[in-house]
């Protein structure tokens, strides 16, 4: 949050030859768009250098794991990706390979939107049945915010409360705090210093926006979110083993895994493949991502049923007509009407999502009508979540936290 | 050994005005003087904006210690202080504070030069009875140095070797390298993220001359050789305690805990104290340092009788005159022989040591002669450290090296 730069010129492997600086704004730290729709995505893709999920994907990845895919697979919430197909062709061939994404804990509480990434890993998880790592970058937020390491680092431990809640298998999932475990773990210092070598200055300059007025552990950070993608970092997991690794995420955090394709065959690794998001988008409209710092925008994790309730009903921006009479005869717009679109993240039955999608669009649906189907189908998420979190005790707590063996022969 | 820049501007609190540079270079990585007698150490103090190791800081210290002082410090070799009045202030109270130094391990043999620091460490450990910390930056070694983490690894334990066979009291000694350490020690990596909150880019590039082209690892390096002047990097010995720390190294290391002195009160920390000491001459004359990567320079702690003799005999820079004849009419210089430079380090009686510069200058002490002296001197010191070695097992190599509780209630 506290750079405002664009992503600038991206000198490194995968990278796009022609940056605008009237494009999109996506980096790990802004993302602003011009437009009510939200960000280009297909443009996005062309200026990252990554590949579309396309149906031959697709089609691919239920031949290959057997099963339904995900709903934000299917409706292009998950848009993005690299090299998909090596780990398709590595779960084909029956060989291992393990799943990394992570989280900057940014306050107490976590948002709807926080979860998206979290969601498709416990459904990717449980597909493939391997293990995963889950980074929480406390030392990050100290170096970004004016908060003590003590603060970012409880902010951390309830965070990862509420990513247990989401169902992760406490036999196959390792969540760490950088705070706690780059001091428990010599190889994963190791692996920094090895990625810190290949990358210069110039490069984060390039890629991050970093200036010359940045401090030096700011400088240094994206070496350390990008270790995870080493499995060596892990030798409690994987026995000192070098696998192949992917990494679902928001578009957002691109930059630090397209750094680290660049240094990976460098050191003897392979590339970690990904799977981007889009941005879950803020109440008030697409044109930004949802934000733990704007509360007006946000519907926590933590809220009341009234709170979801009035949130929605007060501030979720409308695609709809001014009066009743003009709805009706023109109809609303889906594409920038916020309800409509967290029902795309959220209700799960395509021909209800079409039936509304229609229904809207041809005013027969009125905008208080839909905001009503979104409350009542966010509200039991939210409820669902709160109990799964309740449960979770200190002691459980410390068990996914702990570096220890996983369910899994590597 | 990779950057062959000067101090350049010194853009935090211990600085001086100007810097010229057509003065003598001397930063971690280069140590190059214009001069024939070596770099001009007033020029640094001002420079650098230490204090003189003068006569009443000397008078202090035997009289607070209730010892002789040791003959680097009376004849200026640790020339150069800052804080030590502090230091013996905290001794006189009876209240505690530790020892803090280091090497990069650059090879698997030290040479006499390296040996300097850690004879007079050796001697403030047994004077004021304190535990020491000794760093080995292997990390240091991979960022500026073609070879592979393993193998700087390798040479820090050798290089343990030579610095346990020094003297250090096993029960107040806790030497580490940071490849090791640093990954079991959640506190030492909770420090580096404390300092590198509070150095920029612009502070680094000042200080250590870091360019745009030189990778991330070395831009943050400087906060991983300042933690250890934190005391709280070492909770197994200190309890968590935050207690003063006193420095003794080359003058070429000052800029690391110059930055330290800066950063320490803005963290909570009492700026660590300083003695700094003279380089140790080249064989070929003071115009460089001793530098294991110049064989023909150096003399090597592990060198037969035989190669020490011929080296002093075949490089050692000699003051003396063209012939005999001339020697005994004009006399030596001593203030660039290296066999006399050589004894002021190593011969610890003055009167002897005065009785030979009076012989040398006069000319009545030819330079094969001083150069027999020398080799009679260096010889019983090298065979001595030789012995003690070799009696170091991997189990001593080992309790040195583990974190652990020392002989000190904190």
């Amino acid at each position: 949050m506290d750079i405002a730069n664009g992503v600038g010129d991206i000198s490194i492997t995968d990278k796009s030859p022609n940056v605008n600086i009237n494009e999109d704004i996506v980096d790990p730290w802004t993302v602003v768009s011009s437009s009510d729709t939200g960000v280009d995505y297909d443009k996005l893709i062309k200026r990252f250098g990554s590949q579309h999920v396309d149906k031959e994907l697709l089609d691919r990845f239920e031949k290959v794991t057997n099963q339904p895919i995900h709903h934000f697979l299917r409706r292009g919430i998950f848009f993005s990706q690299r090299d998909m197909h090596l780990i398709l062709n590595q779960y084909e061939a029956g060989k291992p390979f393990y799943l990394y994404t992570g989280r900057g804990p940014s306050s107490s509480s976590m948002h709807l939107g926080h979860l998206i990434p979290f969601i498709l890993c416990k459904w990717l998880q449980d597909v493939f049945d391997v293990p995963i790592v889950i980074q929480l970058t406390d030392d990050e937020k100290c170096l970004w915010r004016d908060i003590k390491l003590e603060e970012a680092n409880k902010m951390a431990y309830e965070n990862a409360k509420d990513i247990i809640a989401v169902g992760f298998d406490i036999n196959k999932t390792f969540i760490f705090s950088d705070l706690d475990y780059i001091g428990q773990c010599p190889e994963f210092y190791r692996n920094m210093v090895r990625i810190q070598k290949c990358v210069t200055f110039n490069q984060v300059k390039g890629i991050f926006g970093f200036g010359d007025s940045d401090v030096i552990g700011k400088i240094s950070f994206p070496a350390i979110q990008a270790a995870p993608a080493l499995s060596t970092s892990f030798p409690h997991i994987f026995n000192n083993k070098k696998l192949p690794c992917l990494i679902p995420c928001a578009i957002d955090q691109d930059p630090y895994f397209r750094m680290m394709r660049d240094v990976a065959p460098r050191i003897g690794f392979q590339k970690p493949a990904l799977l981007h998001s889009v941005f879950f988008p803020a109440l008030q409209g697409a044109k930004t991502k949802m934000s733990a710092s704007e509360p007006n925008s946000t519907i926590f994790l933590t809220d009341t049923v009234k709170q979801v309730k009035n949130k929605i009903n007060k501030h979720a921006f409308s695609g709809g007509q001014a009066t009743v009479e003009e709805h009706r005869e023109i109809g609303g717009n889906c594409d920038v009407d916020i309800s409509y679109q967290y029902l795309t993240f959220f209700l799960e039955d395509d021909e209800k999502l079409e039936r509304i999608r229609k229904d809207y669009s041809s005013g027969t649906l009125l905008t208080g009508e839909l905001k009503k189907i979104l409350i009542d189908v966010i509200t039991p998420i939210i409820q669902e979540h709160q109990e799964q979190r309740a449960k979770i005790t200190e002691e459980l707590l410390k068990q996914y936290m702990t570096p220890r063996k996983l369910n899994y022969n590597y």
